[in-house]
């Protein structure tokens, strides 16, 4: 095969893939939003691909059952979970608001539609052990992750007896409003919350300033 | 009517109702291990009623539809943690393990299969619009009773600024090491952050000790 034609294909070739990892995209995006919506039970590969608006063939050349959608999908959100909170890090005001932004950005990442999704996931995983062995690594890598950011933006000292244990309540406490917000808007309580937590942990992380 | 013979009569239905309010709960119960387990998709009634060791047909003289099984197992749920909350309550120790002991009832409230089981109600709900009638003012039921008895046996001043927020906050905090339960056998990392979160609270809400 000579040079310019193999280039030729390639050229054909990356339009293509680029097609291809877009449909991909816009099916897990739908796969998020619909098991937000409609729970598991509501989220075929097929209703998936109608709110995407692709062919139910090309999503079926994407995902070929609905567990293959599901660690799909559970890969995604963990990834825009993690992506958000990056992004949030890198954005965080210095001074006096900086603690009540972390505390925001923390508990942001258990609440929405990312969350709720993946809160249907888990309730499916109870009885699943297929879907469970796909749910658990990756929350697992999500709390590691959103941990480790907290303590690098909060400047928090883990070796001080009983820091560690304040940060992982943090995201405890992050992941039960999420679970509240599921049923309710939960936005003016939670707000409250977050100022007084923030308010807390700048006494409990910070004992000199006391 | 002779009074005898209703005396009698009377007599007659009061076992007989013992016996139907006995199967009731045996059923309700049921429901609960059900949807810890199964989920919301394996619990039909005719599933719970062979878990229950209870004839399908009286099964569905108690609950006519699925519907009616859940709306009375939420109940049942709702009933059975604020039980368990006031028995633990009138047990707690005095003096210095107190805090932690209260911290550790309040997050019991939301571990175990009860709260499993209404974690799979509460997913489903999000995308059925009459469970979600049932859920919402049952889980704010439970969440007041459970505020209420926190305040009271904390000793806590709502009156004091950012002191309600700390005790919902702990709730909060409670439901999210409840979520983290459902996946993961959790024991020992929940107790070292009940043990931590009781002694914030100590700082927090007896400000003269500090």
């Amino acid at each position: 095969m000579g040079t310019a034609q193999h280039q030729e294909r390639a050229g054909e070739r990356e339009p293509r893939q680029e097609r291809s990892r877009a449909t991909r995209r816009r099916l897990l995006e739908a796969a998020v939003a619909c098991l937000a919506d409609k729970g598991v039970a509501g989220s075929t590969v097929g209703a998936v691909a109608e709110r995407a608006g692709v062919s139910r063939g090309a999503a079926q050349h994407h995902f070929r059952t609905r567990e293959d959608l599901f660690t799909a999908a559970l890969r995604h959100m963990s990834d825009t979970r993690m992506d958000e909170l990056r992004a949030r890090a890198e954005r965080l005001p210095s001074g006096p608001g900086r603690t009540e932004a972390v505390v925001e950005m923390l508990v942001d990442a258990y609440c929405g539609p990312v969350f709720s999704a993946a809160v249907q996931l888990w309730a499916s995983a109870a009885s699943d052990p297929a879907l469970r062995a796909s749910v658990i690594p990756l929350e697992e890598h999500v709390g590691r992750e959103a941990h480790r950011a907290a303590v690098e933006v909060l400047g928090a000292d883990e070796s001080a007896p009983g820091v560690r244990e304040t940060v992982q309540a943090t995201l405890d406490m992050g992941r039960g409003l999420g679970l509240a917000a599921l049923l309710t808007d939960d936005t003016e309580r939670r707000r409250r919350i977050v100022r007084q937590w923030a308010r807390i942990l700048d006494r409990e992380l910070d004992p000199p300033r006391r």
